[in-house]
């Protein structure tokens, strides 16, 4: 993969401009409008859909299925599982976030769940949530994980060896292994930190890239590079988080792949 | 109504912001607060109020009522039609989207349940969703339409017959008809495409003007033509979905009569 | 209280930024983003969660809760009700936003047994809202209050005898008192009034204010100062709501202790 590892990430950006895939998403109240305003920014379809009684049949239409659990209830978990197992009947790739997880029993517990019932192509989540998915014990407040953890890299490849998946540890820097191969990408922003839900959109940004690449890795390793690349663009142009945020939707809608693949920081390690 | 139809716009919004309206809203999570900003931005009042318990006391303060059921559940449809017949039993105009029927039986069904038990004043949707109230098979992927449906104009026409409400189908060109008359708006901008909830943020516009006007026909067109001409001001400033979509909020607080008339147009055909 | 009042504020704010205190928020569905990104603006982080499965879990890891009943629903108030009376047991600090009380009996039979449940260290609202909790008759419009209730004054000090608490009455000129001690704001913008939650974000802001301040009435204070400080700020720079709103965001975020104080406009009364 090592070889045009950056070409293949702009060429997926490509693809979803080119064929604009339908993302339905069962996410969180705080993300719901950038979520959807984050894959009209990048050429996808967004659809928003939670109700029981619809969404085996809305995943259907779609092409990838991205599932987070920032404000779960019981009804927002079942759903979830009832939309993940008709994606996996019909081959839809499912991405799954695992917002909070270790930050009460219900969202660990309710994660797992998840993680059991569904196949799942790539889960997203900072290091104190992905440890969590683990069993470990994590030092987490609210849904945020306090202090550095020192080891993300060994996190995100047993992560991927033991949940059998990709699993992309986001921070300052992210690491998205399978287990076996694993990425580091060195992009982004501290102006991230400020804007809530920044997590949640490259979990999106997961769903539209797996919609349109098979390779679960190169996938998600693209979308954390381009949101980490968009991070830095908006950045150098804002005067804090709320300029900051609406530029991000700029430079996701009119980022050149030029600009990308000068950028964008990804190596296999 | 031919004649002055531009000035009798531009009088509608004159007379929003003069009696600031009480627009009550049961609408979708992802537009929630983009709807109560536009309220705001044109000088109507937003109320937000979904709980069986009190919609039909609160629809009772207000001057209008839009249903939107882009995110339904059970819940918010029997809160829609409990706050529905209240406003038809007090003769306050009630505005309805069908977001995505056509996509899931249950939006389907849904969407007509609540055109059987409620009067409505306008129903304003995208040609897929407005085909689907009709029986019609439509091509739709999530909430979008997929494709260009080429006779909108005679869509509108048929719908308004049918369902004997006045119907706005918005896409490139927008028609709004109530069966007998039509007009046709020809505003508006590619990156209205690109933000989501542009087209619910229409429909809420619509209950400003419905709140305020008892022609139907004048108050639907003269709101999508204000969402058109303000999306050209506000392109015409921006540098992609995220700077057009706040310059939108403030052209819709700062657009002057003069400039309204300028640019909208409307007309009957 | 008076001497150094101006500087007791700027303090607080300096230590929400140093100690990043967790505050945990059950608040409605027009604000939830605009909550979470005004905590992460000042230095505060946020935590948006709801379950009734989990409320008490998550206050427990938090330094402030806040409750908002814009969006109420029966479930909202049970968790509220459950995440206050542990936050009660753990003495952690409770603010809580009564939106819309006195538009319907649903809303303020809500309202007050959340303040017959919990301990409650702030409540804010504006005066309709305030004085539908004392069973006073309101002239109230969806959530706004109509007209000018002539004496804020005089109602923030009894509901804050009658309470038992601090109250914070915001409007033209804001008011807080404890029943003994009454400070008078007058910081602010007209802008506040065009765009939606500006009244959930002074709640919000004063969350995180009792979060790192125990005099209630100092934290709500410097929280009401606060806002209308970078309110002024952000309005001389926007063309309309859309530009304030996100340059809000900038200023919260930017604000220097020096341009706090030398703005600020707070006294004993």
């Amino acid at each position: 993969m090592e070889t045009g590892l950056k070409e293949k990430c702009v060429e997926v950006f490509r693809r979803i401009r080119e064929s604009r895939p339908l993302v339905h998403h069962i996410t969180n109240l705080v993300v719901t409008n950038d979520n959807a305003n984050t894959m009209l920014a990048i050429g996808a379809l967004p659809v928003m859909a939670y109700a029981e009684e619809e969404v085996e049949e809305m995943v259907a239409h779609s092409q990838a299925l991205v599932l987070n659990i920032g404000t779960l209830t019981r009804e927002v978990v079942r759903s979830a599982i009832l939309a993940g197992k008709r994606a996996n009947a019909l081959g839809i790739p499912v991405v799954f976030d695992p917002v909070g997880a270790g930050a009460t029993a219900f969202r660990t517990e309710s994660a797992r769940t998840i993680l059991q019932e569904v196949k799942v192509a790539v889960v997203r989540g900072n290091a104190a949530e992905i440890a969590a998915l683990l069993g470990r014990e994590t030092r987490i407040r609210g849904v945020e994980s306090s202090g550095e953890i020192p080891d993300s890299f060994h996190l995100a490849r047993e992560a991927g060896k033991i949940l059998g998946t990709t699993v992309a540890v986001t921070g300052k820097i992210d690491y998205v292994s399978d287990g076996e191969r694993t990425t580091m990408i060195q992009n982004g922003d501290f102006l991230l930190t400020r804007v809530t839900g920044t997590g949640c959109m490259t979990t999106s940004l997961c769903g539209a890239c797996v919609a349109v690449e098979k390779d679960a890795l190169l996938a998600a390793s693209a979308a954390l590079g381009f949101l980490g690349v968009c991070a830095e663009i908006a950045a150098s142009s804002s005067r804090g988080p709320g300029s900051f945020r609406y530029t991000l939707f700029d430079v996701m809608y009119s980022l050149t792949e030029g600009e990308f693949v000068q950028r964008l920081r990804v190596e296999v390690i």
